[in-house]
Order: C-alpha cells, then structure tokens, then sequence
C-alpha cells in the first residue's frame, strides 16, 4: 500500500558551482516538507572539489571532447578528491545544515545501495592542443540504472536523502557522475511529480547573459529551441531535463537558486518549464 | 512487531590506523549475512584522514591531554580534511567494495538522521612543551545521544549500514568522534547482541607486544586488571567495551582485524569478550 499517494515527491538538484547561493533553499525545505512534499536533494560538489584539488595541490585539468564539451578530467588520485569533497566535504555539510533546521537528513551517494550504476567511460577521446588523444583512466561514468529502494525506504520513514553525485561502476568502482544527470534518473526511477535543477541563473536564457530572454516553457514542439539556446553548463542540465521527461517525470524545471523560496517559485512557473505539452 | 527477533545483531568497528587490514572483514562479511545476522560497520578513518592533511599540507597536532592522552587536534580546516577522508573516501570506499561482494551497504556518517549528537569540547586542556594551555577551536565531540531509527529502517529493509564516526555537534556542528566509542554507543541503543572491535592486535594484552599475554576475559571483577593493562589506544577500547556493556549489550570483544573470518573467531572466543560474568 502507497501511504503517500496524495503526497508529491519532487527531486531537486542544487549546483555546486562557483557562485550557486544553497542558503534559499535550504531556508525554503522545512516549509516544503511541512506542506507534505517528498523531496529528495541531489548536489553537485565542483567549486568543492576544485577547492580540495587546488589544497591538496592536484592538477585540474579539463578533458575537451572533439564537439567542443568540457568536463573534469578525473583520473585516480582526483577521484579520491571528488569523492572527499562530494560525499564527505559537501553532503555533510548540507546534511548538518538541515538537520539544524529541524529537516530530518541522511546524506548517501550513489554508490550507497547501488543508488546510481554506472558505465566507466574506458577510452574518451580528447582533444588537447588541437590533437585528438584517448584518456584511459578517466573515473566518470555513464548512468545505466537507477535503483531507488534506498530512497524509498528513507522517504517512507521520514527521512530527506541527501544525495552525492557519485555512482557504483559495472566492475565496483567508485564514479564521478554529472549531478544534473543523476537526479533526472533519480527523478525518473523514483516516479517523481517534478524535477528542479536550480543554479545561479534564472534557467534557460535564449540570449545568454540577458536575463529578460529567460524561455519559459519548453515542450517537444520547442525542444529544439531549447537545444539552440543552451550553452555551456545549460546543456546537461537541458539534456537531463530531457530525460527526465523521457522517464515519465511531467515537470522539469530550471530555476534560479538565488532567490527567496526557489523551489515554490520554480513550481509556480519561475524559470524554464519543460514538460510534454 | 520485531520480525527480527531471532536475528541476532552484531556492531563491528573497524579501526581505521595504519596496519589495520580490512580485507578479512569484508570477505567475511557476506557469510555473515548468510547466517542471518544483521550489521552495522563503524569505520576508523585516522591513517586516510593522517595522508589527506599531509597532501593538503596541513598540520597534523596531536593534543596531550593532562593525563597522557592523545588525540588529534581537530582545528576547522583539519575538520574539513576529516570529514572528507571519513565520510568521503573511507566511507564510500568500504561501501564500494561491500557492493562487489553483493553486500548491499549504504554508507553514512553520525551526522545524518542525527544518528550521533555530541557536545563539542570548547575548552580542551593541553599539555604543550610542558605548559598548559586551553584549546578552543577544537571539533571533536563527546557523543551525548544515539537515534539509531535511520539504521533500523535501513537494516530492515535489507541494508548494511556503514557508519563515519562523525556526529552532530549540539549547534549543528560535524564533530570528529571516536569510533571505538561511537560503536559502543549505537551498539547499546540498537540493543545489540555483540560489540567487535577489530585491530592489528589479537586483543588486550597483559604484556603488551607479547601475543602470548593476551588477556582472554574480563569481568567486573577483573576490570580493574583490564584497565591497567590497557596501553595507548586501547584504553579507549576498553572505555568503548565497558560502555557498550553498561548500555546493555551482552558481549564486547576486542579482536584481530589481520585473521580470517575475525568475527566468527571473535564470536567463538578468539580475542578479549567483555562480559558481565
């Protein structure tokens, strides 16, 4: 028996980017779990990790994929970094944050009952001083499959998952995963009634940085629109937008983390609101 | 209704030092599983946390205490560096490996479902080239409060739990706690059958290095030898044992972490058992 099926689960996704304020939302979540919300957080850790990376004196370097796409080059020993940073540094300090605002929080990651498994990228072409090489100890993975008992178990006691970008590799292996990606799946897997990524742009701008160009709705009809206007860091977070729709979630939604209420304001129509119609 | 009642649960604490093999553990932990018992890990993370403020280039100080005790100095960037290594690296590293051995563990820290509450020590007396000082940027705790919900839904539910022995502090703080003690004390509100703490030593030796002076049961009546018998480090263990049986538990056995199968030999008798009689 679902106990919970008058209640809404929304996943949110909150960036661990350079200048993304957590403050808003996390004075926001108390009054969401009040008004009955399931919420799940998922969290990103890069300005953390390249903090740690930078004090532990590691080179951080970016892998440029031949289209022109940028990512953290996570060989070994910056996997133990990541990992530190996402799992511990990061998802304890939210979870400690929370817990002060009476929000019962349990921080995991996604290795933590096979949450999120993932496919070790083996050999990724890169293109470095304008010639292609492969990188072949990369950790990051590619999400296979999502398995949400954990979530479920902690959400129908009570609990609000806290949850680190990490994955479970095919072969055991801890992965670094995009954030934004592994909360659509998360999203998806879970049946989730919305997906909200907040960072600190008010969502997806047509005519980036203008803030008065924001895209207020995306359907399939306008996805190409979408697809157009992303750049940079807006693409993966459009791409899992996609997916999450993909797997059944009716709402995803771009918003900005900097404002008061981020979350009742995303649902409210602030932002970017993708959905099938 | 307690579908458990003939499952018997067992806390083990792995130390985390330098020279402490965790491998037998985790090859025997799935046997345990089959034979019906239910698990809680506690991890050490001081060697990971020791290499991790040595990349970072951080000063590793051990505070002396008046008495002779040493414990590290956790000053806040020190804690940042902790929380990373034990919540972050060892914590999902052990949870990582568990996986490959389909131990479905989900790591998480005292910190989250507020598993441990501690009170911060905000004036520590320390001994420093002969003069006494008062510490007071120090973040270790003194854990004052087990909730041990989060690790009943999730042993319920089929999990192992694996815990950072990390707690919230009573103003919201991650405080670094001891995980002899930390394990002592979920083991008494869990209600569990047994305590194991596992080193690099066969248990609590009379003559310590002598492996043939290992003292094989302690009673009330023979703490006092226990006591004085207990050397550096182990004098916390055998706080940790004493505490765990006054909380109720039956058995607390401090063992060999480097033997094969070190619980079932544990269980039989192999090591120190802490009894009642």
């Amino acid at each position: 028996m679902n106990l919970h099926q008058s209640q809404q689960t929304i996943v949110i996704k909150l960036g661990g980017g350079e200048g993304v304020n957590m403050v808003p939302l996390l004075e926001e979540l108390p009054s969401l779990l009040a008004r009955d919300f399931r919420v799940v957080l998922v969290h990103g850790a890069s300005a953390a990790a390249n903090a740690l990376a930078d004090q532990a004196g590691l080179d951080r370097r970016q892998i440029q994929s031949p289209s022109g796409h940028l990512s953290r080059y996570t060989y070994p020993e910056m996997l133990e970094i990541f990992v530190a940073a996402a799992a511990g540094q990061v998802n304890k300090s939210l979870a400690a944050d929370l817990q002060t605002r009476n929000v019962n929080a349990v921080g995991i990651s996604g290795v933590d009952g096979r949450l999120l498994v993932a496919e070790r990228k083996r050999a990724i072409r890169a293109v470095e001083n304008g010639r292609q090489r492969v990188i072949r100890d990369d950790y990051s993975g590619k999400i296979r499959q999502a398995n949400v008992q954990v979530l479920r178990v902690l959400l129908d006691a009570g609990f609000t998952p806290v949850v680190a970008p990490l994955a479970l590799g095919t072969r055991g292996e801890r992965l670094n995963v995009d954030g934004d990606r592994a909360a659509a799946t998360i999203a998806a897997a879970l049946g989730a009634d919305a997906l909200i990524i907040l960072s600190n742009v008010p969502g997806l701008l047509a005519d980036f940085p203008d803030a008065n160009s924001l895209i207020r709705s995306v359907t399939p009809q306008t996805l190409d629109v979408a697809r157009t206007a992303a750049q940079g860091r807006m693409k993966r977070k459009v791409l899992a937008a996609e997916e999450a729709l993909t797997g059944g979630v009716p709402r995803a939604i771009l918003a900005d983390s900097r404002r008061t209420n981020p979350v009742s304001a995303a649902l409210s129509g602030a932002g970017t609101v993708f959905s099938k119609q």
